[in-house]
Order: C-alpha cells, then structure tokens, then sequence
C-alpha cells in the first residue's frame, strides 16, 4: 500500500471552499440517499463514514439524514479544513461527537479496523489521487461485509460550456493540465466502474449512473465575467456515480 | 419560416427503435413530471403536444401521467413511426384519440393555432434540425400564455465511454460527422438555453439542468462486441434539459 498522497490541485483558497460549501446531501449524494433510508429502516444506528470531507457540508447533511442515533465520522488529510467542518456541523445544530465527529486520516492508510462501517463515503476524492484503486481497496476493508460504498466523482472531459468562449476553454484545459500533473484524474466519472472493479468488486455488486450539476451564471466564480455577462452562459459537470455493496464474508 | 427539414441521423432501423422504445416518461422526462403534477392540480384537463414522437413510448407514458381527461397529441414527421406509435398506445391499454391521438406534422409549420397547448415537449428533436431556434419559436406559437415547453437534448461532445477502445472512439466521431453533415447539432444539450433565449424568451422563464443515461452492457446495441465482453463497459449520455414558461401576454 502506498502512502504517499497526490496535491489537492483545487486548494482551499475561500473562493473555492465556499464553492464546496454549497454542496449538501442532496445536491450531491443524492444517489446514496434512497439506500440510506432503506438502511436505516433496519439499523437505525448507522454509522458513515465520509473521506476527503473538505468543508464537511456534505458531512453535515449525510449526519442529519441519520439522526437521531446514527453517526458520521468526517476524514481529510489537510487539518485547516477539519476545524472548519467541524465549526460547520456545530453551525448546523449537531452534536459534536454525538452525531459527527472529524478525524485526520490519509485514505491509503485509514486508521480504522476492519469490518468498521456500514456505509463509506467519498466525493470527489478517488480523481485527486495517483492511486484510485488502492484507496477502494482500502474503502472495501474498513467497510462492513453486507455495507455499502458510495462514489461520485466528476469527470473532467465532460464539462460543457456555452458560450465556448477561448479564454474558457483555455481555463478548462489548464485545469486538467494541471490535475493530471499532480497526479490526479481527469476520466474519474467513467473509470469509477472500472477502479471498483480492479479493487477486486464484482459488477454484479456495482450500481452505476451519472449525476451532474448546472451552474448558472450567479454560481460562477469570479474573474469569469465576460462569459457570466451572458445570460445563456450555461456550465454542465458531469459526476459518475455508484454504489457498491460489499460482498458477504 | 423554412419549411425544409433535417434527414433523421438515427433512422428507424428495427435495433435502433428498440432503443428508442426502451424511452419512457420517468427516464426520459422526469425534469417535466413534478410540473406535470402541479399543472393537473389546476386543470385535469391538461392538453400536451409530443413533438417528434417517434415510436411514441414517451408519448404513450406522458397520457398514462394525463389520465383520466388529459389529453396527448403526438406528431412526426414520418408516417411509419406514427402507426407504431399507435399500436403501442393502445397495446399499453390507452384510448385513442381519447387520450391520445396522432397526426403527421413538421416542426416548422406545427398545423395547430396560436395558444392552443398547455404543454409543448419535445424530446431529442432540436438536435436533428438545422434551424432549432426556428423550431423554438414554432412550440412558443402553439403554447398557451402561461404554458410549459419542455426540451430535453443530447449533447454528443459529452458522450463518454469506458473502456476508449479506438473502433468505438471512431465510431462515435463518425455519428457526430453524420449528424453535423445532415445538417443536425452535436452540442445540443449545452445551447438549449442559448436557442430558447434567441426565440425571444427571457431567462428567468427558463429552467435548465442536465440528466444523463447510463448504459450498462446488455443494453448496447448488437457490433459493440469487443466493448461488450468488458465488464466494466459504461457509456455515459449527457443530455441538456429545459422547462420554459412562456410569458403571460
């Protein structure tokens, strides 16, 4: 197992994590929510866990969907972006560590047991490393036999702009420069069915779609104004997704 | 208005409209069903116009939705879609023309009267036009004051697959050329809101998101052998899709 970990390429700059910190449950993870409704019929102590947290908005949000007595346990391996999360999920009237609790860990090494936690979660994570099917290898170990690994991860080559104005698509193809030469992943949304594979799952135990988001012009981040001035500025971002169930022992 | 019309790239070879046959409201449509179940609050007399309905399993699933005094209209320009389009709305137990019926019809010269539908939709037809704006503002015509337009789009730049094998890669770039040599769109899910906007619609009475399909193996179509034997074969279809209201008078 490595341990190395591949450079954040986005960075925490505050444009960027308020960007994140519009990211809930819903907007985000909304293929995991009907298999977490259905899990928590039968146990309603779940517990989640959540890696590569950011901002924890998405922490928070899965921590509401489990109360009143489930539990996420939020990683990351950068700590400045725990302390925020954990501001964050107290902002949000949860009980820290009752309903969430945050924790620094690498995810080619998580400091857990085996067999651990009934769901693990992690968004946009796997495209940011050199080693995306040892980090689900790592995932399937801490995750309990029967439980249920839950992915979304964008897929670069599949942004769409319009306008397709130069300086954009420049931006676009400098952003994937850029994550490729840090090692990261700029296929991840397709590829997804492929790692989890190569980790050794079974596609029988794969469910696979894409979800996307639509950014309008008032989402956009600054120094885009030429193309935000048009009113049919228009950006897509496609999101593989899946969920996986871990196999019975 | 021009009255010429686009060859239909996709034509109705037997495999390709078993495809099209596996289209329903729910995977096809779902960005206008919570608008259809508002609108039926206040008029269960709903009266939608299917654009383009091809083998009109879409059409015959959106009258299911319209039950028991709504009402569809389905059109094509092709006659041997409209009769296959019949006999699947009646072998699905609908009335015809109770709830729907069908009439040949092109795009450009809709042979109905201003203000006539509460719903207009459409669905994969702008990409086959030569002049989508023109065919916008031919739905606007025929919509009521007040009235929904509903359009969903492919955008082929955004199909992606996995694995890359090169025969598939040129095969799509191939339907992309035919597509962009009999006079269609390949980027069509990214200017929905673009060609609604140059009909004359303002956008805050437009809504736009993106849906996708994903495909699996079994639902590939037959020559996609090699792909096929791979079992983490994925093929991602990103399409643009927009709820416009059109403006009271």
């Amino acid at each position: 197992m490595t341990t190395q970990h591949t450079p954040y390429t986005i960075g925490h700059a505050p444009s960027q994590t308020k960007h994140h910190e519009w990211r809930t449950a819903s907007n985000s993870a909304a293929h995991l929510l009907p298999h977490l409704q259905k899990a928590l019929t039968s146990n309603p102590n779940l517990n989640l866990l959540d890696i590569g947290c950011g901002p924890g908005t998405i922490s928070a949000s899965l921590a509401q969907h489990l109360l009143p007595s489930g539990h996420v346990l939020a990683t990351d391996i950068a700590d400045d972006v725990l302390s925020r999360a954990k501001e964050h999920a107290i902002s949000q009237g949860l009980s820290v560590p009752g309903n969430i609790s945050f924790q620094k860990a690498s995810v080619y090494e998580l400091p857990f047991s085996d067999n651990e936690f009934d769901i693990v979660h992690a968004h946009q994570v796997l495209c940011h490393l050199d080693d995306p099917v040892s980090a689900v290898k790592e995932m399937l170990r801490v995750c309990k036999p029967g439980g249920l690994i839950s992915l979304r991860e964008s897929d670069m080559r599949m942004w769409c702009f319009w306008p397709e104005l130069p300086s954009l698509l420049k931006f676009h193809d400098l952003m994937v420069e850029v994550m490729l030469a840090n090692g990261g992943q700029d296929k991840g949304g397709r590829k997804l069915v492929s790692w989890i594979m190569d980790a050794g799952v079974d596609r029988k135990d794969i469910e696979a779609g894409f979800g996307t988001w639509c950014y309008r012009v008032e989402e956009m981040v600054k120094g885009w104004e030429e193309w935000i001035e048009r009113g049919e500025a228009t950006l897509g971002i496609v999101n593989g997704e899946v969920i996986v169930r871990k196999a019975q022992a």
